[in-house]
């Protein structure tokens, strides 16, 4: 893996830590090109770490190393896990963050990240983004073997977050984006959808967001490949008072 | 063009839109620089973009790629369009976003983006940025030629945004930036200005913020060539009650 | 000093200021790597600067060179200052941004930034940032030799804002951060604490969070060297109404 090494927190971008991240990276492998994927996730949601890493890892090129840092438990017992698939590294707490990741791609390798040589000098108890993430990654886009990162350790397979046609339940709000938009776990391609029903208002389809009037709500079929509720210039979410976990319900054609 | 690509949109930092977009970029042009001017515009003012866009592109390197997404049309009819200049090229919707600049530089050709090798494998209807814009800028940063990103467009000159010595209309606010600071249509070079009027009050120049007292407002040459409202370690937008569109009147020596 | 470049600012995102920096760096010295460290400081907090740009600047490789601006006195008689360290340049207005690394580091130089040729053609009074901070810390990094970017200038060495164990005094909340961590200026190597009281309240010692109950508080050594009162999944500033400058007792063992 030779990098771009990919950086998803919920830091902010406030007290430097961020920056920090980048520093020590730069400083153990000076030619690999660091990218922010966001730092702005709600602190501590595991569950939006790992829509967005799922929503946006497929577009970036073989060999990206991903460093995912939502971690209610750090300092505590948590291992910290690297994932290698096919194409990507992931280096995250084991704590559901790659759950969408793992559900959709085959795992090659699963290790426990437990290695001194890929860790900073000293080990703090409350910034492991600084003194375990940024150097593990930045030690693989050097060139040192995933494999020697720690021990392979036992995974399973989380069950595919996303709603299959025949489910009796209603599907679920799995994330609520900047704009208010509302995604949902309804995938595009298995229904053929006339409309969405979501807190006992029925939401009709449309193609694109400039098909609807100004303020109108419209489910369309997004950029991630669910089925997404919007509003046309405004924002869904406040609008519906739905956020992520709330049920909606397809009406077919 | 070689680069940099420069983006600037309304997305936010917390989806990991603009992070995509620099993957996206990175997988096809790995070498490109790529600088994130603003992701923090207020959503959907393409006003507020054209100005940052206007006020930031000159400082760049010849070479410079600009990647404008403020959108509010994105899967609808409105052209993606393609601008090229003496020294940049410029890619965004056809939607006002490059006035200031066509204003002010001239254009060597302006093509409307409809290659479909300039493009991503798929084109979703909601987010082009990823799927078009990003693809697009990093192409033409590889040596694609920008001449061949699709057939060359008709084109307007917009009117100057920037108030004539002569005009017997007042001015107006075209931006209010982050701390407050109100800035004018009022060119700096054009008039010898002794105080501006707005809101029926009358600020006094000054040559800078810390001539002025403590929470005192001034009038002030600002960086971007403009005459700027502002408020001595305050914010003049709040305290006066002054936005995008206020009007203000100029006071000659 | 041949880079990285790091920013911190109190600029913001939304207005493309720190862009513009980018901008002109990468226009004057196209291979440096250009680092942003926090530009979400608050507005015109140099202690906050001070103290963000302290706790990181010792992850960074050596040859790296810091821009540092926040900047109430821009365009008036406050100096430019750099400061040249073993590792390390710094530029900064002469204001106390450099008091806590000056404190702790020893100065090799210290300079006047005062040689235009290490300024762009034009010096606005509102935008030093783009104006002389961005194209000095290019111009080192493409070569030129520091010493020759200005007079050697007077300097005295601040006191340590570090509790000493010895003092009388009580200690105080040095940073708040963006989860509401209050950051105090004790020391961990120094004291051995069994708790902390801040407000009338007594705050135990823990070794990490995850240790805590959810929502209560704790004391730990934290990743700054310092001791961090903190509130489990929780603000510990907005709990107990303490900020910058509130006092805070240590209990020992």
């Amino acid at each position: 893996m030779k990098g771009p090494i990919v950086l998803l927190t919920d830091f902010g971008h406030a007290d430097g830590y961020v920056g920090t991240m980048h520093g020590v990276i730069h400083a153990r492998c000076p030619d690999v090109r660091v990218i922010d994927l966001s730092h702005d996730l709600p602190a501590q949601s595991v569950k939006a770490a790992a829509f967005v890493l799922w929503n946006a890892y497929k577009h970036f090129p073989k060999g990206s190393i991903f460093v995912c840092v939502v971690d209610p438990g750090v300092g505590g017992e948590r291992p910290i896990v690297a994932l290698e698939t096919e194409d990507y590294a992931f280096i995250a707490p084991q704590n559901g963050l790659l759950d969408y990741v793992m559900a959709e791609v085959p795992v090659k390798y699963f290790f426990s990240v437990e290695n001194p040589r890929f860790m900073g000098p000293q080990i703090s108890n409350s910034f492991h983004g600084r003194d375990i993430f940024a150097p593990a990654a930045a030690q693989i886009a050097a060139g040192d073997p995933i494999t020697q990162i720690g021990p392979i350790r036992p995974y399973h397979i989380p069950p595919s977050p996303f709603q299959a046609l025949s489910a009796s339940q209603p599907g679920e709000i799995l994330y609520v984006d900047t704009f208010g938009n509302l995604i949902t776990n309804w995938r595009q391609g298995e229904i053929q959808a006339r409309a969405f029903r979501l807190k006992g208002k029925e939401i009709p389809v449309k193609a694109y967001y400039a098909e609807a009037a100004e303020g109108e709500l419209l489910a369309l079929p997004a950029s991630h490949g669910l089925w997404e509720i919007a509003c046309r210039n405004g924002d869904a979410a406040s609008l519906l008072g739905a956020q992520t976990g709330t049920s909606v319900e397809v009406l077919m054609e």
